[in-house]
């Protein structure tokens, strides 16, 4: 994937529109909080996790577009935060690796904090 | 960015754990929701727009961790619905180009709908 | 319910600690959607609905919690807007009953706009 | 404020609709989250902590709206619980009030968890 021909769309799009004045972190933060709740609204009274869902190719369309939604506010971010996401992606994976051992997080949707309770 | 590396070193940890029970597209949805709230939370009592925020280098550091969660959800979702993210977040802001013509928006954070409003 | 003691204990709490700063409307917006997926982070990996979680003792009591949390930042808000809880919140009942007639709406999660198509 | 009419009529509601089935812990929930991040997007832009937004008539109307949707799913799962929502949310002061003393806290938004910091 080429990120930086995307975070140089995005600049582009917003500097042609004179939103830069908008797009301070605090704002892009809630944008992006906003958006994961439009993609959220889409399963919100699901009783099956979803799966019907993603089966009826029109709102799987729709639900793609909340990605890309999604997606374009978290790489405004990391252009404003200059930050390497690739590299803190396959970083948080290691940290949660270390914080989830295999034997103790077993089949168990804890947080890592009461792993070693007995809640399950 | 090797994107079909960091979706197979997250099937790989969901596996091991045996978390794909877990991971159904409304579960999914929900976690990168709640992280992105996560996120939010840090700016939440910002009144500079989150400029002092991202100048601590500990905030910074979190605020990293924070989108690394939500990038890596967002990345689980991709897989599961098969899709093409880069091809989907270039055509979402071709898209905004059209919904948001430069004339009618430059300088307005106002939703499309209302572009032709005098709302500012 | 005493609506004014609770909307004064809270004004009384901000002035003690000279938060009002803080808490203009769009951060308590902001508080009041952290706080909400708060809630929603108790209930993320369920596959029963939420009630297991419920079922739970020590649970129902962080859910208890949450809720007063979100409940708080609604109040601040309403004591901001100056706006009658009550009346806005029975009148908003009223327009979802136009809005979602029951001979149209029975049994189906649909959002009104698509009511007269087929999707259920 | 009379709660009880309320949760009695949005019973009524729910039930009329046969919307129980959608109506379980979890799905309130994220219903609630959905909620709580509409009426945040109505603040999502604005650089003045919200004033201006609340001094047009037109959007503190649909502010109003907002605030009743997300009073109403929150009164549904008080209801759901069997909680008494004035008891834990006069509780949850009191509570905060331990966890934010004053001399500590006056001034800085700052998490209990650093109040002994000096992050500010």
């Amino acid at each position: 994937m080429d990120i930086e021909n995307l975070k140089s769309k995005l600049k582009e799009f917003s500097k042609d529109r004179d939103w830069e004045q908008f797009h301070n972190p605090k704002n892009l933060a809630t944008a992006l909080s906003v958006e994961a709740s439009e993609l959220l609204e889409i399963f919100q009274w699901s009783n099956d996790g979803g799966l019907n869902v993603i089966n009826d190719p029109a709102t799987k369309k729709e639900i793609e577009k909340e990605i890309a939604d999604i997606f374009n506010y978290l790489l405004k971010l990391v252009d404003l935060l200059d930050m390497d996401l690739e590299k803190v992606a396959l970083n948080k994976i290691k940290e949660n690796a270390l914080k989830y051992p295999i034997e103790k997080s077993k089949g168990r949707a804890v947080k890592y904090k009461n792993l070693n309770s007995d809640k399950s």
